[in-house]
């Protein structure tokens, strides 16, 4: 380990700072507290490229010496993605964080691992440009992961995933070769697809270091709307019939009587007080017919589920109050969190007809564990998120949360849905993965990651096991 | 040979005509009139399975003797998919053809590969239901050939593209192990994204036998907007700026002046008798005061580009009168043909900003070469498709048709385009792939062939060779 990093500094002697072995920087790259699993070993190194090259002749090195290489931009992932179990080398995308080329006649971009997609969004605008990139995870993420993860968002429900706005990837492979896997058409039959092979591959595969994505128009109008329920299942289901009759909301959101409390304890909307009751959230966006179209049919579609109120907004700041409690969801429990409090963020998906049982026996099950639980749903997707409080520093409350978490997922692989809609499979749910799949689809798995990295360098330990 | 096709009767003996060896069978199922080219080989056999287990058994003994196994299930492939370079035996999938659980509550449906997509949405409509499966390859086309290609169609601008609709696959590998890949979470990031891997790779890594797809609602109201421009610049640059603003349109065609000329010469439409201009064909689709506003934004949009006209349509049959002229465009070619002539059918496609040049070009180098060429563009997707007549009989005809594809392919892809956006490679572009994402990008598409089927008799010779 220590001659590999000798020969990276060696051969990069000419980049000041390119590899650090410092116990902080190892720390905050092998232990993450956005995570809901941490593990004892760091990496050995982390190191600092500034381009593709640097990268290649850092993937000769560990290739040579069979070191894995553990890729980092964001360091947001939940389930362990950036974590080092066999230590080795995290390579940080700090300084890969540009936007390199912006093309709006073609309506794409290309940009590094280290960019936040919110910097790309904010570029766009000072530019004066009418595109942006769609896809809205936490706005820490940073492109490298959102790839790794095909994350997706509040937006998901109307622009896809990750997947769907990624046009090619330029990667370094195991041995230091590098491709790209495609030019620049918006549709293509031209063999692999590897770019959805890539996205969601959790950097198991190569590691991207530059990434070409579609851009959308910015919507000239949006509008946002605020909709309490007597109920959960009546929440759900005026969700999925919006989503039946085909109405192209821009964000469907499910909170919870639960969640809609924590916001108003941690007064982050203040002074605006929530009605402690299942809560839908939608955006609509389009032009200004479109949007008032939209909510009227919206109203109409769900008014056999009794709504007690439909409050909504035109004007921006109206809908900035109004989706504020969306938006400080998070924030309003990790600012209610007591000492030693920890808080598992986790998600599942299924099938749209079993989305009011699954998160109804969930928060059931939380309750009677005594644990505090809020559901969060990107609903028009089937997807939701059950956010745990559970005190770590107590054994037998950290075990009840990972029980809540493994049975949320046995419930949602029995209604045939996925142990993750858009975190990924990490270190946290290898288990889970073989439940969903079967063994013999991650040995197709296994075997494809074999092909491309013989010696398991990329990122081992995540995904799967060898 | 003789060996392999014995076993697979005797094991399959109680399955009536499982294999046939006549010629005329051979004929049909290794030539094919739709495609651009053809060889002289055929298959050796055609099975005919009634389900997944025969078509495990039957990849079992291929594979004990290497023997080549090519799908075949719409056979409307333009790219030679379905012929057999290396004989072997093409597995029709005639027999299923069924709609094996249609799932309204969820959204999706499983099919078997032989079903064709025209058969779905009339079984849908049969049984009352509001959703159909919205990707819209040539009518014959049928699921297994529609993911083997990454199909798609007028709807993409709308819809996406196969890969888009698949929630996964049953699928019979090599050795004749069945995986599944997924199981119908419509959001998912759980694992490697097998489902985007498998469509597009024209039967190269497995065989499909079933597949999940979504559906959507069908759209409540229509139009159909016909408008005719002055020059192709002003219909191409009219067209980009729709997409650009973000106009949801349903579909947004192109059709040359030639073709225009054609389907007035065919009288395939009549008494309609269209401007023999270049035109842009709009669909709109939702709620009637969605389809107003788009009609109201497109028009405001367009007007700088000076439309020679904007009819326009509500109700159905109006509608059909107007959407006539795409849909018999093909027909009307056909129709056109002389005894030995035919007609060269392929398609590339280019980032927006590069469609008018790339059209023009190609045009111009059809009119030297003297041979007539439409051009039909998906232009919301920068894809378009040109038909050349061409006398077989004539070899320097066919020469110089064969040179006209291949000099757009190269512009495509000097213009960072594909050499294919729906068509896929098949035995025709292999050449062109490989020019289109370079040697080392083919090697890791080959490594991950060979990972899955180390024998390569998963329809052998396509995509790339050995």
């Amino acid at each position: 380990m220590e001659l590999a990093i000798d020969k990276i500094r060696s051969h990069l002697k000419h980049v000041d700072d390119i590899i650090s072995t410092e116990p902080a920087d190892l720390k905050a790259h092998g232990y993450s507290e956005w995570s809901s699993i941490n593990i004892d070993t760091l990496p050995v190194a982390v190191a600092y490229p500034r381009c593709t090259e640097h990268v290649q002749a850092i993937a000769r090195v560990c290739h040579e010496h069979r070191i894995p290489i553990v890729p980092y931009s964001g360091g947001s992932s939940v389930e362990g993605h950036t974590s080092a179990p066999f230590g080795g080398i995290s390579i940080d995308f700090g300084y890969m964080d540009k936007c390199l080329r912006f093309r709006p006649e073609d309506m794409d971009a290309t940009v590094q691992p280290g960019l936040c997609w919110t910097e790309l969004n904010e570029e766009l605008a000072s530019q004066g440009s009418n595109l942006f990139f769609p896809i809205d995870p936490a706005p820490s993420a940073k492109f490298g992961g959102m790839i790794g993860t095909n994350c997706s968002g509040t937006n998901a429900v109307r622009y896809g995933t990750m997947k769907d706005w990624v046009l090619n990837v330029t990667m370094v492979l195991a041995d230091g070769s590098v491709i790209k896997t495609r030019r620049r058409p918006r549709k293509c039959s031209a063999g692999y697809n590897l770019n959805s092979l890539i996205v969601g591959s959790e950097g198991s595969l190569g590691i991207v270091t530059e990434v070409t994505v579609k851009l959308a128009p910015i919507p000239e109008q949006y509008s946002v709307a605020v909709v309490p329920f007597p109920s959960l299942e009546r929440a759900v289901s005026a969700a999925t019939a919006v989503i039946r009759r085909g109405v192209p909301v821009a964000a469907l959101e499910l909170m919870d009587e639960i969640q809609m409390r924590v916001i108003n304890n941690a007064g982050t909307t203040m002074p605006k007080v929530w009605k402690e009751v299942p809560t839908l959230f939608f955006k609509f966006a389009g032009t200004l017919g479109t949007v008032k179209d939209n909510i009227a049919t919206v109203r109409d579609t769900i008014k056999e589920y009794e709504p007690e109120a439909f409050e909504w907004a035109t004007d921006s700041e109206e809908q900035a109050r109004l989706w504020s409690a969306r938006k400080e969801s998070l924030y309003s429990l990790l600012s209610l969190r007591k000492d030693g409090e920890q808080l598992w963020n986790t998600d599942v998906a299924v099938p749209l007809s079993r989305l009011t049982k699954i998160i109804q026996d969930s928060k059931k099950e939380a309750e009677e564990f005594g644990l505090l639980a809020t559901v969060k749903g990107h609903v028009g997707d089937g997807n939701f998120h059950e956010n745990i409080f559970y005190d770590a520093t107590n054994a037998e409350q950290r075990e009840n949360a990972e029980t809540l978490v493994k049975r949320m997922v046995r419930r949602a692989l029995e209604m045939d849905g996925t142990c993750t809609g858009e975190h990924g499979i990490g270190l946290g749910k290898k288990d889970s993965l073989e439940k969903e799949v079967g063994n013999d689809t991650v040995v197709v798995m296994k075997l494809l990651k074999s092909a491309l990295d013989p010696r398991w360098i990329m990122n081992p330990g995540k995904v799967f096991d060898l």
